[in-house]
C-alpha cells in the first residue's frame, strides 16, 4: 500500500505515554532524529505500538514548515 | 525565540518548486532524512529562501502519524 | 502495514486536477460520500493515481471537526 | 452561513470520550461510515453535543490524504 | 449552526489570489490584525468570496502553535 | 529567526489548562481577539509557559479555513 503523505521518518519507538483519548509516541531514527506524534489511544491499542518497536513517522507535506536564521 | 511545535529536521533546502501561490520546499538532513514542506510563496519570499541554505524543517507533534507492519 | 489515522473513506477516484506543486483529488464511496483531498503532485506520480480508481481517503482524527445546529 | 473547508459526512453521535481538554467524538454515517474526530472538551460543552444527536463531520481538503495499493 | 473549531478572527477580505487549485485569501481585522488562508479555487468559488466582503477566519485549537522569547 | 507560517496573534497567556501529554492555552490579544491553542504540555515546559507572559500564536495558511454569510 502507498500513501500520499511523503515525510517518513524510520526509527524506533522510545516512549509511549498515554492519558485518556490521547497518546504521545516518540520516534528515534538511527541518525539521531526525534519525533514526537500525538496520536489518539485507539490508534495505539489498534497498532499494538510497543517500545523498542520500528516504525515510521508519516507526515503530510502541507504540514511541514520551513525556519530559517 | 522558542516554538511549541516540538519536530525539527535540520537539513539543507535541495529544491525550491514554486507554482502560484503554493511553493514546496525540499529539506535533506546530514543522516539521509528528506522532509518536503508545502509553503506560500509569500513565505518563501519574505524568508529569502534559497538552495543550498541551512534550514530547519519544523513539525507540530499532532501532525505525526505513526505507521507499524 | 497499520496506520495511526483512523479515518478511511474507500470510494473511487473520480477527478484528478493538477496544477503545478499541487493536486486536488476526488473521491466517491459507494454510499455517496465525496471527500476532496489536496496533496502534491508529486504523490500523485508515485501513487500512479487515475480516475476509476479505487483508494482510501485517509483523515487524522485530529483534524476532524464537528458542527451541529 | 457557509464554511470553506468541503469534506462533511452527516451522521450520528454515537460516543463521546471526554479527558481534561480533550475529547474524541464518534460519529456514523447512513451508509455505515465512521469518523472520529478529536476536539476540546470546551467546544464539546460549547456546542451542547449529546449521543444520538445529528452532526456533520468537517475536514479541510488539505488535511486528507489518498492511499492506494 | 456552531463549529467545534473555536477560534475565528472577524474580517475583511483584502485580496484573493487564486492559482489553479489552490487560493490565499487574506483577512484584514477591525483590530489590524491580518490572517492567510490557503484555501481551495473551488472553496473560494461556492462561498462566492469578493474583495471587501466580511468573513469569519477560522481555524482548529490543534493547529495553533505558541512562541516566546 | 524567521518561520514559514506567516499568522500570528501577539497576545497574553490569559490561561493554562494541562491534562497528562496535551495542554490548552488561550492568547488574548490587545484589539481584543481570543485564540485558543492544544500544545503537547512538554511544550509549554520547555517553553517556560506562565500566566500573563506576552506570546504569539502562529498558525500555518493552509490551516485557516473562511466562512461567510
Amino acid at each position: 500500500m502507498a500513501l500520499s503523505a511523503r515525510n517518513r521518518l524510520t526509527g524506533e519507538v522510545t516512549s509511549i505515554e498515554t492519558s485518556g483519548p490521547t497518546a504521545e509516541v516518540t520516534v528515534e531514527t538511527e541518525g539521531g532524529e526525534t519525533a514526537a506524534a500525538v496520536i489518539t489511544t485507539d490508534s495505539v491499542d489498534r497498532l499494538g505500538l510497543s517500545e523498542g518497536e520500528t516504525v515510521d513517522a508519516v507526515i503530510k507535506a502541507t504540514d511541514v514548515m520551513v525556519r530559517n536564521n
